[in-house]
C-alpha cells in the first residue's frame, strides 16, 4: 500500500522540472533496476515492486515497498509497467569541466528525440567513447524514455551538459583536439585524414549542427552513400550516423 | 466536411488487418505526402488536407478533400497531426521471388519495433542496398510508425515479406550468395573475409537470429566493441548495427 502523496511524488518524476528540483529520476523494469542496483556508483533512494519481483541479491538499502499491480500502473510512466520501479539519485557534473587533452569524445548538439539520445548513449558505451558532452538544449538524459532506450548504458556513460561553444572556444585556445562534424558536404569518412584524439559534433535531427559552432570545426565529414543513385534518403538517422562514425574511429585507431 | 463513415474508414487504416484487406495505407504530413505524390510508381487513392496545405504542384488525381483541423485530428494516427493525410495503394510483392544471383541484400528476422524497421529502410535507401527481405513475423512496413520513421525511404525501398528459411534453402541449393549474420560470438567485421555478393541476416532486438536459420549462415560477424572494458553495453540497437554493417560493405566494395 502506498499513499496518494507517494503516487503523486512518483508521477511528478516524469517531469524534468521536478527531477531537477529533487535530483531524482525513475528507473523501471527488472533488467534496468537490477543493473542499477548492482552498480555501486549510483544511489537508489526508493524501490517499489509487485510481489512478482524477487530481490535478486542481498540489498542493504533501500527497503522494497511492495505495491499492487494497480498501484504500479499508477506510478509507472510506461505503457506496460513491469514489476519494479526504482528512484535513483542523479549524477550532476561539476560545472568546471576542463577540456580533455586526449581521447575520442562525442558532442551532441540539440538532439531532441529521447530514443535517439538513449541509443547514442548505448553506442558510446559499446565503443568505449572517452567522453560525451551535450548542449544544454539536448533532451535530458534522465528523461524516462532516454533511460529506457539506453538499456542500462546510462549507468556507465553519463553525458555532461555544457555550452558546446564554450567548450570549443577553450579547446581552440589550447589547441588540444581536432574537431569534426558530420555534414552532407563533408569529406568521405572512410578516406579522410582523421586524428585519433578528437571531438565529433553530431547535429540536430533536422537542422544539423548550429552555425555558431562552425568556426571551430577542423573538418566536416560525410558518411558516403552509394554513388549513382538518382533518388535516395536525404540523410541517416543521427544515432545510426553516430554509430558508424564511432565504429570508424575504433576500426582505425584501436590497437 | 467528411462523413462519419469516411472518418471510420481512415481510422481503421491504423490496423494491419484492415490495411491488408483494402491494400491501402495512410501517409501523413506535408513532407512525406509530397514525396509520395511526386513518386509516380505509387498510386494515391485519397487525399485529405486542411486549408493550410497548398498543393505543391499540378495534381491530376486524386481530388483534395478539405477537412477542418478537428477532422484532421480525428482521422490522424499521429499525436500532432500535420496538415495533410494521403491514402496510398500498397505494393504487394509477387510471392514467386527468385533468389538473387548477386548484390548486397538485407534479411530482417523478426524485427518488432516499427521505429527500427523504418530506420533500417532509411539505411537501405542511403546505402543503395540491392534488396531487403523480411520474415513474415517482422513488423508490417505499412505500419504508420514505420512509414514515418523511414522518412520517405519506404517509397524507394519496399521490403519483400517471405519465409527467410525458404529463401536460404533455395540460395543454398544454387550456392549463389554468401550468408552472414550479426552475432556476439562472430568474427570481427572489420578484419573478416567478406564477399561482395551477400545476404546479411539481422536478428530480433532481444533474441537475435532464430536457430532455424543457423544451418545456412556462412559466417557470423561481430561489430567489435572497445577491448578491455570491464562493463559495457550488451549489444547495439539493431538499426545502428545494420547501419555499421552496410557502411562496411560500401567501404570495402564500392568502386
Amino acid at each position: 500500500m502506498i499513499s496518494k502523496a507517494v503516487i503523486k511524488h512518483l508521477r511528478l518524476l516524469q517531469l524534468k522540472k521536478r527531477r531537477d528540483e529533487l535530483g531524482l529520476f525513475p528507473v523501471e523494469g527488472p533488467k534496468l533496476v537490477e543493473e542499477l542496483l548492482r552498480n555501486k556508483s549510483w544511489k537508489v533512494a526508493e524501490l517499489y515492486a509487485t510481489d512478482e519481483w524477487e530481490v535478486p541479491f542481498e540489498l542493504s538499502s533501500p527497503e522494497v515497498v511492495r505495491v499492487s499491480e494497480n498501484e504500479l500502473i499508477q506510478i509507472s510512466g510506461q505503457q506496460q509497467p513491469n514489476k519494479v520501479l526504482a528512484v535513483a539519485e542523479m549524477k550532476v557534473a561539476n560545472e568546471d569541466i576542463s577540456v580533455p587533452a586526449s581521447g575520442f569524445h562525442l558532442l551532441l548538439n540539440q538532439i531532441r528525440d529521447p530514443g535517439n539520445l538513449g541509443t547514442i548513449i548505448r553506442i558510446a558505451d559499446w565503443f568505449g567513447v572517452d567522453g560525451m558532452f551535450c548542449s544544454v538544449d539536448t533532451v535530458d538524459c534522465y528523461n524516462p524514455k532516454v533511460v529506457q532506450s539506453s538499456m542500462g548504458s546510462l549507468f556507465r556513460v553519463v553525458p555532461v551538459y555544457i555550452s558546446l561553444e564554450k567548450l570549443l572556444v577553450e579547446n581552440a585556445q589550447s589547441a588540444k583536439l581536432a574537431v569534426y562534424s558530420s555534414h552532407l558536404q563533408g569529406d568521405n569518412l572512410f578516406s579522410a585524414d582523421l586524428k585519433k584524439d578528437a571531438f565529433v559534433v553530431m547535429g540536430n535531427e533536422s537542422r544539423g549542427v548550429e552555425p555558431a559552432l562552425n568556426p571551430f570545426i577542423t573538418k566536416s565529414i560525410l558518411i558516403p552513400s552509394k554513388s549513382g543513385l538518382n533518388e535516395k534518403a536525404e540523410s541517416l538517422n543521427v544515432a545510426v550516423a553516430t554509430g558508424i562514425v564511432c565504429s570508424e574511429w575504433l576500426r582505425r585507431f584501436s590497437s
